[in-house]
């Protein structure tokens, strides 16, 4: 018998983690012979393009670049599987291309999207009784996935976002004069991301002086008022804004366009209040974007990370070896005194298409700042560096073909 | 006999390194009792704000996280120094400040700005029969200094970028459909940056496939044309431009404003060229502003960019030790074979207010790519990886209550 494994979604720092975390568990699950790629997620399923992991993973090497790479090296797509009812063909496409190949198990590594396409896949082979197994693994930097403490990728995204903020705190100290940065952070529904932002709190520092995630609503009033405020106590002043963040009356700053799953394209936040700030304040002000780093710069991951979403990867293998599917392997909660993870495994049709929001008393009654409660949780998730090989001044990656 | 040491201009992510190796080389000067900062750069000087550096860098762990904090500790200006002819009192007021202080040389940390500031401050003293010496120390990421091989800040900018890039192409390389992604990089005159963004071709990748420079001229349909070109080879494309480069006929995009030395604050040329590439290509389109994380990322400096800034403040020190005036210390060139940097120094007059530009002969004839005497010129500088003391997650900084 063979598995494939697949990944979907926004890239992470650590989603190839999760990938190295699934093909050793799988060389070790005795029932198995090779561990398939399959290219541009579940694509590469239907159009039978899958490569042999037993070769391109065989040596050290090759593993130890793997896990450090961002982004995913078996490619992504955006393929929204639609309902069997609506398209059995397709569902029997994949069924053929897996028999084919012998596959007992079929590991899919992404988001909330991809757990819906884990969700229905696992029920079509259960209706059609096929014994192919299907396992999620969980990984967003965006941390919105239910039933879990957290998501692989999180952490290193946080530690990107923390340490930039942390450094751009010192770049904007050294001139004497009034002024406003504005960071703006990934997160189209979700503040997770931007909480991280104000762990320099934790580092005795004010800044970020002001937070925005999109749990909260937000006008541009209230945000001129804020930033008036902020600076009776610095001539400074930071702001941290989430992308998801909606500015009541201002839509012609932001675009409306729709991806193949119906989310928004956003951007512009963080230029538009920089306008806000040049046109009702008047001082020095400048807007930065994170942008895609945010989800790929893992020349400053998490260990901490790194290691879970290479455990997670394992988990999802061992729970198909015992028979398990239609499930997501996750960090169910943790010990908190130490933070030990606990991991384990959950349905995934209670993930799939659903959002985990920041807990609106996380958030200070103002809305414009995150609460000491937030940046603890946060904290153990950035812990740790992970021992980067390098060549020539940069990492080594992992490439396919 | 005291020496007081300031820091000028944009913050970099070595520039504190200078001022450690500007302190020990001064603790080392038997002469010498007391090392004074001077907050603000010179403005500190003329307010006779000054602290006692032996106080506050007393301990190894201080020097320790001096050197890996980014931006300047002493704080920096933007203050143009007036012509003695035009405002003497202002000299006066300065030569005041250091003989009240028993200073017997000043030490002047920054770029182009700041070295009018040593030529001016150095012949002023001279003329009055003054002893005072006043030695620069450059530094800045735009590594545009005449006179000298290359400047502290630059390799770990470059070190930066090149990154960046590298896992931008990794993220990129993940979706099957036709995109441009385009990266816009600091440089108001020159392309030494924006350069350093093609450091992945010497890793066998074809990216970023176009890179321009300021030192070319540009236009709106040769770059169309360059995009399509590159299509016909790659679905993704990637471009690096630098924010100095002027687009013939698109100035709108542009602020026009300028700064206390006439410079013209420029943005948006990565916008602008996403907005053409939508325009008249039509495909996915990104564009990707690394913004102030050029200048302050400590968190991935070059080891050795960190040790030449650490000796430039050293040798600056010594050649005032050794009677020296209006100098400034500089990797005057370096030994080819296995990289090693020849320090030295060289009249500041040569260097103050002079731009030094990337030869046209390591741009290629198209004015679209860099060559391979570019990268290996770059290599070197990037090289290394400092171990960096963290506490939480986060890397320890110095910070001057």
């Amino acid at each position: 018998m063979n598995v494939v494994v697949a990944q979907s979604g926004g890239p992470t720092a650590v989603i190839n983690a999760s990938l190295l975390g699934v093909y050793r568990a799988a060389r070790e699950w005795g029932a198995v012979d090779t561990v398939y790629g399959s290219l541009d997620g579940i694509e590469g399923v239907i159009k039978d393009n899958l490569v042999d992991l037993n070769k391109l993973l065989s040596t050290g090497d090759a593993q130890a670049r793997l896990r450090q790479t961002p982004a995913a090296a078996l490619r992504s797509c955006r393929y929204k599987l639609p309902s069997v009812e609506k398209d059995s063909a397709v569902y029997e496409q994949i069924r053929a291309t897996l028999e084919k190949h012998d596959i007992g198990a079929f590991f899919y590594i992404g988001g909330n999207d991809s757990m819906d396409t884990v969700d229905k896949l696992s029920k079509y082979f259960e209706s059609v009784g096929s014994p192919i197994r299907v396992m999620g693994v969980p990984k967003t930097i965006d941390n919105d996935l239910c039933l879990m403490d957290h998501t692989p990728g999180y952490g290193s995204a946080a530690k990107f976002v923390a340490t930039c903020m942390w450094e751009m705190i010192r770049d904007c100290s050294v001139y004497d004069l009034d002024s406003v940065l504005i960071v703006e952070i990934m997160g189209r529904d979700t503040g997770w991301l931007t909480a991280s932002a104000a762990i320099p709190h934790l580092h005795g520092c004010d800044a970020p002086h002001l937070v925005y995630l999109p749990e909260v609503d937000f006008t541009a009033d209230q945000f001129v008022q804020d930033v008036l405020e902020a600076q009776k106590k610095t001539r400074t002043v930071i702001v941290a804004v989430s992308e998801g963040v909606e500015l009541a009356g201002l839509d012609e700053f932001q675009s409306g366009k729709v991806d193949n799953f119906g989310h928004k394209y956003l951007s512009g936040i963080g230029k538009c209040l920089e306008e806000l700030v040049r046109d009702r304040i008047g001082c020095k002000v400048r807007s930065v974007e994170l942008n895609i780093l945010q989800r790929c710069a893992a020349h400053i991951a998490s260990e901490t990370d790194l290691t879970e979403a290479e455990s997670l990867g394992m988990v999802a293998v061992k729970a198909a070896a015992s028979g398990k599917s239609g499930m997501v392997s996750a960090i169910v909660n943790r010990y908190d005194k130490d933070y030990i993870p606990n991991y384990g495994i959950v349905p995934v049709c209670d993930v799939a298409n659903k959002i985990k929001y920041v807990p609106r008393e996380w958030i200070n009654e103002e809305g414009n700042n995150v609460l000491p409660e937030a940046l603890e949780y946060i904290q153990p998730l950035i812990q740790g560096e992970p021992a980067i090989l390098t060549e020539n001044g940069l990492a080594c990656h992992f490439v396919i073909g």
